[in-house]
């Protein structure tokens, strides 16, 4: 009964297969007909033309996605608690080379557009300051949130107004997306999202990620940063093969939304407990240490996440009876 | 009949099966029972105690060795011709933050000592220049030759004495080794490597390489570097598990060997047209545009390296038709 | 009337009289007669064996010491409003290769042994997150005031306890030596502190700044990081002979003095209006739009410090009528 | 009698009485009358509008430069003799966070055409390869020779082709003009230069040198890494007011002169021994090592450049006697 992580869930029978079928030698690095057909795959489900680089993990798709919308000399805004500043031990210093993270505060892993503007009056018009060159939000954020299309919209008009990229961390977008039934559209390039770090490996993939583009300028050199960065596979096919798998009859979004709902079992029966809205797939929840010791000597292996509070993440193949299993424990410590 | 690269050949069906045989729920990163046995598989294969990381690629694994062993403001040695130097877009100038690579020549990808001292010879000893920290040698080389653990060693005396680290990027490690029907150790850390690329994905893998560590005073740094260019895989388990797959019953010499009798025998075909001794599983012929059309418009697959010369690399895999067919039409052209 | 900044002062007769005495031809770089007593000269200031580099800017001086203290893939502890963090355009981030600074809070710019531990305790020990390798204090801070010998060492033990460096930004060090009338050794390396920057340009130099090494295995990495970022001047001498002039008979701290008794004199007439207790050189006043506007009207010249607030800031050479006619304006507002 | 380097010689009055000039409380960093006067300055001199930064070394120019016209994942194509290849301890890579710097052979320092477009032509086109983005020519070169406004405009005319930018450094671009007797606008723009480190420490400076920009979109972005790499100096009007000093009545070329015909007498006197042509004022001379000992016995001082040769650099304020002798000594080694 492992509530861990989603990120260490097993892969999803689709995949395994989809890696079966390319498996016959082919031609290397991303010319193979998986890889090729990624872009039209998702422009598809973007509505529009976008230009897509599968790597192995988020932490390399954001880097990229960084690197190419700030220079080493500026700054990126982003949530205190982001990933990018927090988990990555420093993988956005490394790709931009060296530039600086600004903290914004807000509930739930989200920043309003006062809260960025906040930050962004601060930051003194002079080459003694890195000036901010691109915001980074994530959603779902790490605390099973989700920005609404108004919301992003919200933010992209501040960003582009100033001339400001815009990135969206989305190690978790299928359960954002599953949470708002929004086309994917809605909640990226037209609310003004240049990249986007679309995660697949939490959501049932085993070693993919893809990164979209919905500004063409900022393709090129992202290709050479990928394989400066030691991630452009020779095999790329496998990794094309994941991604292609999990699109085909939308089963990223049945993933998420199976998970989403095992939190939202979970939810109701942590009641008065919950930290945060329940709108992902991870439910963080009050508890006191006898709690917590109680819980795990049942046989639920989950986080602790700073004092008297406890993350319990739901992977897209949790078993019911892991989620209903949890549930009743939470209820029982009423 | 592709003969452009072992690198876009299939995954083994051992490697398939490793897969499917992680594939459940577990730890996340490299907390895995596959990661972490990983030190012992190799240290009882290297007959000494090694710290091993899982990366990707090729590119990555030699970013962090060189990482390990040459500050930003140094240099490191190499063969004009070394993959870290033209065909991994500046990985290791991103890794090591800036470090220069000094070049030295040598036929067939091989340098020699005296090579060597004549490059340290030329760096005047004052903070001007980049001064030598590492030096780094492919085994088997670009041009599928390969250094006999004396001449590993010849170098490794000067890398020792002169304090330079010492990193052997073997992506075809396991061609050089069934050639020379070495023991690991001696083509290693008992002629003084500090750190090896051990290269799977060319010989039967899909997306994981192994980069060991003789000196365990270079890991603990690694790890974080690891993170850091993100390649730290949440799902470990299932790059841990290819290349266990791959060390057991010695399935990565087995690869080898075979990809090798399949050079020799194409060799063989090939006779003066060889430009470099073939000592692993690659061939370089002298073929004039006459005869590289003839062997394409028979079906063949495979790069020009240069004027009037070809390149054919033969996989782990690769049928003995291509094999027999390819031999034929070699002899055919004489 | 200026009060902007001691960074725009005169340069003091003594050393632009040391320019001239140096002014024939000589030895490049760092090996003439000048730079090569350095070390010497601040061993005896400091009364211990030393290691000096001249550099020609604060920022350049910092992040050689924080580069020489922090890898890559660390982080440095500093205050949210320091010099490193604000007003150098991320240098600390191009020196290091991108290391993070993690920002502790505390009053008058300095932080305490609590904070130094909460943000220590908040960073989790695993390879996601950049683990502290060093911390850095300003003395004076930014906003005047000045950290005790028992303060520093304080912090000291903390960074040595934890195997953390420890450097401190001496800008203005010439100021809190002063108000504190103790030994330079107290404030330094006997309180823990492994590197200082030396500030002499704000106190009368014109282009020179003193890296001070008090742990020699520092150094070595030091003079290639300097010559890398071009900061070994060919003319050294010019920079060796600013800093040796105001080394001699107590220069640096007779101008330190001067300016921080005009900041005292101010500040009594200040009043209740200051900001922060006035320690070094610098006085923070509560000032309305309209007493702003007066100020300014009377010809004097200041910047504002955030909302209803504007700083002062002293030169060792500012002139007895600048600060009397200043106090007077002030005690005018009452 | 020493010959051993220009950028160890005196200071001109002319710059000292300037510093003089200049020393009085001011604005700080670069908003002072003689900084803001610099781009005015230098756009009469190159007969178009240029903006100008100063920096305190040629190291720092040039690495300013080369970051403003490649980025990190690129490439830049220099002599292999150039400075920024061996003098700089990799300053390139740091400022441009580490592209490749490709090397070219070419006698006396210079690089032809074929030259390059023989070096443009070997890097495959793809991801694997740094791409060039920027050639880096030196004039006058290493070794005392100058191209034309015909050889660098040729040069441009490859680099405006291909899209790369074009960087001169100039370390001694006096001399070269001074040479030449052209218009400092021939040997620059016209000729398809984007930026030049115009050197003058070496030419009669003490701590400036300009980093002259044809091209109006390069600057911004240099602003700050000028900032970010501890180059903006506080008291920056001491920077400006050296180089607008030797601007003024042409000082810098009558400075140039002056060392050029020193070099030309020498130059005779040494006749067949001459390594290159003597074009600016280096001069390289073949010499056996019993008649570098007897040089030396005789007082002057220089560097073995070499096996068999030495280089000997006549300062812009070399004495007479000093060269008289010089010439005298060679004279009579024949």
């Amino acid at each position: 009964m492992h509530f861990f992580s989603d990120n260490a869930a097993s892969v999803c029978p689709e995949v395994m297969a989809a890696l079966d079928r390319v498996n016959s030698a082919d031609i290397s690095y991303d010319a193979d007909a998986a890889s090729q057909s990624m872009d039209a795959a998702f422009s598809e489900l973007f509505e529009t033309d976008v230009t897509v680089l599968w790597v192995t993990t988020g932490t390399a798709a954001n880097g990229l996605a960084l690197a190419a919308l700030c220079p080493p000399h500026g700054a990126i805004i982003c949530h205190r608690d982001a990933h990018v500043q927090n988990d990555e031990c420093g993988a956005p210093e490394l790709y931009t080379h060296g530039a600086k993270l600004l903290l914004v505060d807000g509930p739930g892993g989200k920043f309003t557009p006062n809260a960025l503007n906040g930050c962004l009056g601060a930051v003194r018009n002079d080459v003694h300051r890195a000036q901010p060159h691109a915001i980074s939000i994530t959603n779902a954020t790490e605390y099973g949130c989700v920005y609404t299309p108004a919301e992003v919209a919200a933010l992209g008009a501040i960003a582009h107004e100033r001339g400001l990229g815009f990135h969206m961390d989305g190690a978790r977008f299928a359960n954002a997306v599953a949470h708002l039934g929004c086309a994917p559209a809605e909640l990226t390039w037209k609310a003004g999202v240049d990249i986007l770090s679309f995660g697949f490996v939490k959501n049932g993939g085993m070693s993919a990620e893809a990164l979209v583009f919905f500004r063409p300028d900022l393709v090129e050199a992202s290709r050479y940063r990928r394989k400066r960065a030691g991630h452009l596979l020779s095999k790329g096919r496998y990794s094309a093969a994941q991604i292609l798998a999990m699109l085909k009859d939308d089963l990223w979004l049945r993933h998420a939304r199976a998970a989403n709902e095992g939190a939202q079992h979970i939810a109701q029966a942590a009641g008065q407990r919950l930290v945060h809205p329940v709108e992902a797939n991870e439910v963080f929840v009050k508890l006191s240490a006898e709690e917590t010791a109680s819980l795990r000597a049942q046989g639920f292996g989950f986080y602790d996440w700073g004092e008297g509070q406890a993350r319990f993440v739901i992977s897209y193949d949790q078993s019911h009876s892991d989620i209903e299993a949890l549930s009743a424990a939470l209820d029982e410590l009423k």
